[in-house]
């Protein structure tokens, strides 16, 4: 099944990639600056007439149309049409469709696509992590000042974040996109992704793909994380203690 | 002479490409995370032998090896081997090749090459920018609270640009390749790129590109920037202005 996913999932990055140049139409949704296009729409609907060929009897959870509630089904996908659309909107390539399906609250596929990029990621339970097609085995970092940290948040957050981790770690990246940087975290590009601003559609992919490699989910107290989590820290079993002491200070 | 560049590059992107995962080494510069890896030094040679047979009489300016004076020939190249050394040790897609030609100190072509992005920006003084071939033309935001900005800083710097800025602008991008990030502004995908720590090999092709576009690059004074300004900023004529006033709060 997975396979016709990947097909999929590629014509579904045509839409995105004919469409970059386009005259499309933006919403706002809570604010100004959090917005969907009719692209989002047009790549999610293509996504789950598609999906649910395959699955007639799975559930459906996604950003947009109103499907943001959890399914009743045991079995469903989670779909993120176009995770990075403030980046999409301008034309700034990490930008990524993000597909995973999860049997009983746990994700066991996971694809995440960038077609700007032209780097796919992929994960299936048991089977490991590939990136275009080759089997990836991250290479963390052991220690937290040694380490790549990327980050999710509000603006505030984001500054408060940026404070309390800059003179702390190696270097911090902000990628705009959720699930690429969790793609990257599971890759070994970087060793953690700190999200504070989390929905399962953002991050139901690159969960599944971080557990393929042996890293680590959980939330901000340090308990273990479900993709439902809002407030969610990817990373390397190395540098988990000391980033969760860390962000606890800022919790004070 | 600038199509045989390209094919240079594109042989010096597959060094990058083919060393992804190699072991090389790594050696430290000015502090521990400033690091030039081998494969840094194994595209410099390269690019410079080819190079220097296109143009016996050029200069030559780039990052390693002690070239890093500027040439007393009015001719010379200007070359990054690898820009986003950390990202590239890491696997960390986002880092380039970045060339440049310069005649009596103006840049008149620039070339940025990621190949792990598949991304290539291309500038030919007159002719315009071209990303993977297609003629480029910017379309960025009219103000600064609908803009977004890309930040090279070192650490200390870095946390009050972003303490400064968040909650003045759409999005901040820390993306750990300046070249990008200024190919990104000439692009139309960011609206800015402000740079406290340039280096002439880290900005000559960028600096091609964004003049191609009519786009502006100023020293945080707000005053016209060469390639050997050591605090640039690129952006859009539209946000010059009160990015100038917002840095100089800073600077007081």
């Amino acid at each position: 099944m997975f396979e016709k996913v990947e097909k999929i999932v590629e014509n579904a990055g045509e839409i995105l990639i004919n469409n970059l140049k386009g005259n499309y139409n933006t919403y706002s949704k809570k604010d100004k600056h959090d917005i969907v296009t009719e692209i989002d729409m047009k790549i999610q609907d293509y996504l789950k007439n598609e999906l649910m060929k395959l699955t007639p009897n799975a559930g459906f959870l996604a950003e947009e149309r109103g499907n943001t509630d959890k399914p009743k089904e045991n079995n469903y996908w989670v779909i993120d049409p176009i995770d990075g659309t403030v980046n999409f909107s301008r034309g700034f390539p990490e930008n990524c469709i993000s597909v995973s399906y999860v049997e009983n609250d746990e994700p066991v596929f996971g694809l995440i696509d960038s077609p700007q990029m032209s780097i796919k990621f992929l994960s299936i339970k048991g089977k490991g992590l590939f990136i275009n097609g080759e089997k990836q085995t991250p290479r963390w970092s052991k220690t937290l000042c040694d380490s790549m940290i990327t980050i999710g948040a509000n603006k505030k957050e984001m500054a408060n974040f940026i404070n309390i981790l800059s003179d702390k770690v190696m270097r911090i990246r902000l990628i705009g996109s959720a699930a690429i940087m969790g793609a990257y975290v599971a890759s070994g590009y970087a060793d953690a992704f700190i999200f504070s601003k989390s929905n399962s559609w953002d991050i139901a992919a690159a969960y599944s793909m971080i557990k393929e490699v042996g890293g680590e989910v959980y939330n901000f107290d340090g308990e273990d994380a479900d993709i439902f989590s809002k407030r969610i820290i990817f990373s390397s079993k190395y540098i988990k203690d000391d980033l969760i002491k860390l962000i606890k200070k800022l919790e004070e």
